[in-house]
């Protein structure tokens, strides 16, 4: 019967039976520390003398429960018996049990496959995972549908640029940038409320902390509202409610980090700006005037949301049409229904009312200079009845990335894909 | 305020606005009546002359409820008020409200933009939703952890056959066939037990009603087992958990769908033979000598099952060598710590406990003809130190189509890719 490491306290005078990896051996002559790692935590064995394992190799260890003020969880194990059950080779290619901080990004990516066994780069992904959990609850308590689309589309939704080519048998398909004309397939289908998990690609030859080529969409789509406030406020139940999870399931790897999660309930208080008020509160809080929010302003919105309303998130909506794709729905003054949120300085999430009239829809593909054909199965969805709607998608790694302070995407993602990385 | 369809019941006398698609008009004369679907289901207007609508219409219906025995839920609308929000065109390209039965799948598929708001073909993906939701949260409360891989590689775990070519910026990658070697190095990273739900491309030219060539795999790896025993209990449990979601989910459309699902508690009575003896089990139940498994075999097998322990599905391990992938563990007589899962008479998982020892798999790759270059970050896996573990992988769209007794694998997918088919 295996006990976890994170078992023990308590558990002292009993002997026990620990499976995991050897995280450290520090040998004192008389007597040897190990320091075991499982996945519930790192506990400290006690040996008689050196044992022959090297670092990462994988044991099985039996002995009894000791208290020790000043081990780990205040208790360490006197190992009576150990077994290698999986021998590391010595070179390791990334010092496992250092502080990554130490180690560039380059060497930790070109070594993912060990990398990812250092406690603090293996805790973003515990807690991805929560926002994971927390983000498709949510929704399906919301009455949304969870569905799982095609990741291969003949022809982009918002035109040909920025697709990968895929060789499909003796044609070529693309892989999609988001799983927008599905979403609007099924809202439309009756299902009213859906929600998709799944991959999203980019054919951007970007180059930056905040841009990776692959990524997973946290896709939201949703029929019968009429206002991107209505998306707003999911998004803030979304974003309470992930907030939520990560504080009373992660608190060690938020700590592990040196993370803080926003208070959920002050997600309530997230401010929302339009664009033009946006662009003015940029001006002021940085003295430079402005016509488009940038990184810098995206940083300043959230300095002065974090002053004003004491959350480092803002909603800015009504961006100007021709920044917006061809099925946003438009709104006064060359405006649309529209919307992003910034969250600790970076854009997690782009959304907006679509257009649900067919003749408004086939009008707008003129004015961005699209042509209709390709889109007939897109345009059907509107030729036959389909409600108002709108919806939004969260990239998942950039708000992985801002919850736990990161200073890439690519922390936040197991296996990026950039321009030039295709591995491990 | 909405009320939904479904909320009617009990409210009689209220006066309530609902929202929804035109199903069916009937007009008699001096009344007309309209089936209205929205997401909870089918309820009935009354208007006092034939309305000014087309099937498929998005309207706004404001009414008094009023009881009436013959319609559906007991109640019926009588419309003060309606605004049609969307108007349908009148050259439906797929008739709706029909029995889908009545059209043929290629019908089906070829305007699946308008055919997914039959009501019947609807249910499916609801009832897969379900089936998503219940495969995360079982494997969650037993420790698992949720992960989100590349779905790019360079190579291919299996060989390079099979694999759909990307072309990535200035090189060319592929679609993978499988989370494999991730879930390898998650489990081995100290995640221990992890689980993706993703797609997973496979270039093969068939052309059958259980193949298609992109499909989701719900993907399990679990470390510190030893035996496939362990694995086969972990499906059992999320197979139950699975059942008894959708029975309790998802009775209106298991009605819908005129389909049954297995008592949740008869999972844990799922013969496990080895396939020596699955092989005697089908010559003697179909009278033809057999080598191989076979779909026929396949369906011999669940036959059989059914017969003796009362459940649709066997399980069946011990696989010859040469049948699986080189990274399957062996076991005596050139067999392999392999199983497979057969439900209604299909295969709808495979898995393994994999080798997980470094010089054991450089052997294994020798003698299945694979060079070790190329697989260097497979490699490092095991060469660091990685525990005894097995995993496996279940279709997604397979499970559903044999909970729901369709007849093909593509009905159980929204947007479906074969050979041919690479639209909508």
């Amino acid at each position: 019967m295996r006990t976890l490491v994170s078992e023990l306290t308590g558990l002292a005078g009993s002997t026990v039976t620990l499976f995991g990896w050897v995280h450290r051996v520090r040998d004192l002559g008389g007597v040897s520390f190990v320091l075991l790692r499982d996945r519930s935590g790192i506990g400290q064995l006690v040996f008689d003398a050196k044992p022959d394992v090297t670092p990462e190799s994988v044991i099985r260890a039996v002995g009894v429960v000791s208290a020790n003020e000043k081990a780990p969880g205040g208790v360490e194990v006197l190992v009576k018996n150990m077994e290698v059950m999986s021998a590391a080779a010595l070179d390791l290619p990334f010092p496992v049990n250092q502080d990554p901080a130490k180690t560039s990004l380059e060497s930790i990516l070109d070594n993912r496959m060990i990398s990812l066994r250092n406690p603090t780069i293996l805790s973003i992904f515990r807690v991805q995972s929560t926002i994971l959990r927390c983000f498709a609850e949510h929704l399906r308590g919301e009455g949304f549908t969870e569905i799982k689309t095609s990741k291969l589309i003949g022809t982009g939704t918002e035109g040909g640029t920025g697709l990968f080519a895929v060789e499909y048998f003796d044609s070529k398909v693309y892989l999609t940038q988001s799983p927008q004309i599905y979403k609007q397939a099924l809202i439309s289908s009756g299902l009213e409320r859906v929600f998709e998990i799944g991959p999203a690609y980019r054919a951007e030859k970007h180059d930056t902390p905040r841009h990776i080529n692959e990524f997973v969409s946290l896709d939201v789509e949703m029929a019968f509202i009429e206002s991107e406030q209505d998306l707003m406020d999911l998004e803030v139940g979304i974003l309470s409610a992930i907030f939520r999870g990560i504080r009373e399931t992660n608190q060690r790897e938020l700590d592990t980090c040196k993370a803080t999660v926003p208070d959920p309930d002050a997600c309530a208080r997230i401010p929302r700006v339009s664009h033009d008020e946006a662009k003015e509160i940029v001006t002021k809080e940085t003295g430079k005037k402005v016509y488009e929010i940038n990184p810098e302003g995206e940083r300043a919105l959230c300095d002065w949301a974090m002053k004003t309303a004491g959350v480092e998130a803002a909603f800015v909506y009504a961006y100007p049409r021709k920044s917006r794709p061809f099925y946003t729905f438009p709104a006064e003054n060359n405006r649309t229904k529209s919307f992003d949120l910034l969250f600790r300085g970076l854009e997690v999430t782009s959304g907006s009312i679509r257009i649900n009239r067919y003749d408004m829809l086939l009008e707008n593909l003129q004015s961005f200079d699209l042509k209709p054909e390709g889109l007939s199965d897109y345009l059907s969805i509107f030729k036959y009845g389909c409600p108002p709607h709108g919806g939004f998608a969260i990239g998942m790694e950039r708000l992985t990335q801002k919850v736990l302070g990161l200073a890439s995407v690519k922390e936040a993602t197991l296996f990026p894909r950039d321009r030039k990385r295709t591995r491990p």
